[in-house]
């Protein structure tokens, strides 16, 4: 029934897919991975000289310490998935031959790619925002309002960034439900066109 | 009515056009968010030293924390949007097929690519440049003529900026409605034209 | 028996899988490198200062120190191997020549491609996330509540990635003998056919 | 009169120089604009300890500061100009047929684009050397001969730098009319063959 | 007797491989010697407090200056000559013309090329283990056990280093060999059959 | 006399020559120029602190000052006149008409190219060892030691490079006069060739 070459066509389409999100995920992981390391590096030269005996301040390193290890594993996580699928997606796109599609692991490894890309996109920059926020209370902890102030403007935007990654999926599933009906309806016309040529032909015979 | 064929080539210069918009504000904002934690950080090093009661001074870290938080969460936002919609995209531009640009959503997330576009390029640098006003107050507290100064070359500076960007739109705008003008024009003549090769025909025969 | 010019694609296909791994390998071991060195450095500026007459710090540093130099020389010699090995390839992948995947040396030096793959992803990246477990403890000392919660999160992420590593390679061979067996039943399959229009057209004489 | 196809050749080959220029300024800038934050950030860690009183010294912050500020703004309009306009040509560049030229702003916007350009180039540059020299008067305050030789040795750079500017555009000029001019006498000899030959053909005739 | 087409190809070949080291020494001494200042920068930053009067600390900074030195020399070595070489190879590798091999310098310049690459790649990685060595012991002087255990790692990694630099030299004159001899096989082989074919022609004569 | 269309593709040589030769150049000096300010950087923070009234370390800073002021400026110059060029003669070579060369002003521009690649490869190299050789010696002032043998070091390494300079000129050159000499021969050859067939065909005739 179904088309074998439409079926390649639509293959190598995920593959290139996978390996443009497989590349940005990788770019985008090491640029933040570097931004995150930065930060926790300045925190950790000075955070341990004042407020030494105030229990409030101790839970705040606590937060702040989980969230920068937290922030650096997954940004280490995409890395690694990004550094060890792309070569085996990289050789296939060099073969000019219409059927090394099948050679390409993207479909088998689908639900990997999906996770690093999350990973180093939504989690990545949500966990940076909750870092900024924590930077802000540890370095201004003596400037209460400047820190009150930039959790106010931090939580918003998160809000907004999960709106936007839910607006996003929503109006890319829009899209391809949209295609795919178009599709279905071209493929019906073609039928009942199809189906009354038949009928003249018939009649005409 | 409208030819189909120059209907889709339309559409991949649309595609081709958020493609640039969104590799250049990917990069622009790498850039820019860098350059702002770099300036964030040295700042967070040194402020809590001296002015500790000066109520003025503590007014300014406060403008000063609203104003660098602001600028690394708008350039995240548009990294974020950068990452997510470019992979998609450039699948598509992989694809040596014509009709493949339907399958792209460029023209969905059209809102959200123009608002990535516009928060990396003139929001990001108008608030890279109060940034700098701010930074300029902060450190050069003691040296309030300098500081000044710095403030009155940054004010005109934004001025000119604003008037760039309306300027660059307005031209743009007139470069477009030029050409379709001349493209009715063109096509007004080509119409005439036929009627009076018609009329002809009609006359010789 | 087998086509020699399908033994030539296949060479290709392991060519480009080489330098794609190689290329990886390069960039990965140069920015994790980068960071480590980032890391030790900071590290070494300051830890002389206090707990010195501690002889558990004293064995932290020692921990620490090892870790660091075992990572740094890992991505050395990934490194390394990746530019050795590298130009090799690349001259031959520039000649338009199918014969002249014989040139390349990928198939001999096929071990250490898949040793310095393995240094710079694996090995590095788990050895990274030691580091930083070890960079918590020495830097928040006087916080053991965060060190601890540190190790507490570091040791499932390690875990995570060594099932992520065996459950990539088990996917990876699944889909390659999938391919092959595959292969295999469309070759008995011609076969069969042949047989049968063989015997037809013996029938048919 | 003039041929249609030569134009549309031109208004590519102005295209081309206009991407280059905007890539080229636009790369230039990220990297001065670095350099010039760097040197900045620099001064401003350490200048408010000493010479506190002196108001020669509070002069110099002046004057380094108005530097500083003038040159980052500099940089920041060239990115942003760069960033603004190169999307829009980038985009025609990658349409594959000859008439897409007219849609690309590069013409309209031809003022902006030799402004980012000069700004990014020979503005950027004079600006950062007179940087250098005021830095050289900040830090070596008390090294004053050192300053002075300092001194002695960018005015001439500055100079130099001028000269070469002018110098590069005379050259540029002169090749221009130099090739416009042999077109000419080109198209005059031809025009005169025309006729000779027009003649010939009479007299034969 | 030698056929000038497959002369040529293989001088291209050499051009591509020449090409191909020099990109790699060029790349790899730029990021080598950034992390050797970057490394050395910290040293000379600390070094001068304490221990003035130790005269074994006194060689120890001895050996790491002379260390250092070294290393920036010999990765500024092969920067220079790769960046004087590779614009004429490159020059010449962008003319599509299969006799413009001749005119690029890659057969003349042949021992600086490979000096380059030696330089960037073993050289300079060896140089790099040292450094490291020498810097443990400058940094951790008063934890003995750290910088001994940190040599006791360095020294097998230099053996293996240089092991696997002479095997990979083995193998890649093995893999040259063999292929020389094969092709030499494979032409008596021809000669062979030849000789029958002529053989054959006489007899049938 | 000269064909014209060999003497366009010498053009293009020199014009993809020259694009090579001033992207190395922009790279290095951009490279380069980083690193010397960097080490600038470092030298300016610290030095005056110790010292100050002994006149042999106040000379020892205004040697220091002139090399560090000249290194910046003589790749911020090789900058500049890469960035001016480059531009003119990329959109040249996009252009795929063969004729398009005599647009481009390589050859008007020939010295400034030139001198460009000079300033930044063998200028700009020398300075940047004569500038290490100051840094050990400012950084080292109270390790004499230390400080001579890193001078005894750089000195035969600079003469070492100006032999390098040499040699790849002269090797150049030579190449250059082989490759024409032989042309000339080949030329000569031909000429005898044609004579004796010309004789030939006068004698048959």
């Amino acid at each position: 029934m179904a088309n074998p070459h439409s079926l390649q066509a639509l293959s190598w389409r995920r593959l290139y897919l996978s390996r443009a999100k497989l590349k940005a995920s990788g770019r985008t992981s090491a640029l933040l991975a570097g931004f995150a390391m930065q930060v926790a590096m300045v925190e950790l030269q000075i955070e341990n000289e004042k407020h030494m005996d105030d229990p409030a301040y101790e839970k705040l390193v606590v937060c702040f310490t989980v969230c920068s290890v937290l922030l650096v594993l997954v940004h280490l996580f995409a890395l690694l998935i990004s550094v060890c699928i792309l070569p085996n997606i990289e050789a296939v796109s060099n073969v000019h031959n219409i059927n090394a599609v099948n050679e390409s692991p993207h479909d088998s490894l689908h639900n990997y790619i999906e996770m690093a890309w999350a990973c180093s996109t939504i989690l990545g920059i949500v966990l940076f925002i909750v870092e900024i926020m924590f930077l802000c209370w540890v370095k201004l902890y003596d400037h209460r309002t400047s820190a009150w102030i930039a959790t106010a403007m931090c939580i918003p935007a998160l809000l907004l960034l999960c709106l936007f990654a839910i607006r996003f999926y929503v109006i890319l599933m829009q899209h391809k439900f949209h295609r795919s009906s178009r599709g279905l309806e071209e493929l019906e016309n073609m039928a009942t066109k199809l189906n009354g040529d038949n009928q003249l032909n018939i009649q005409t015979v």
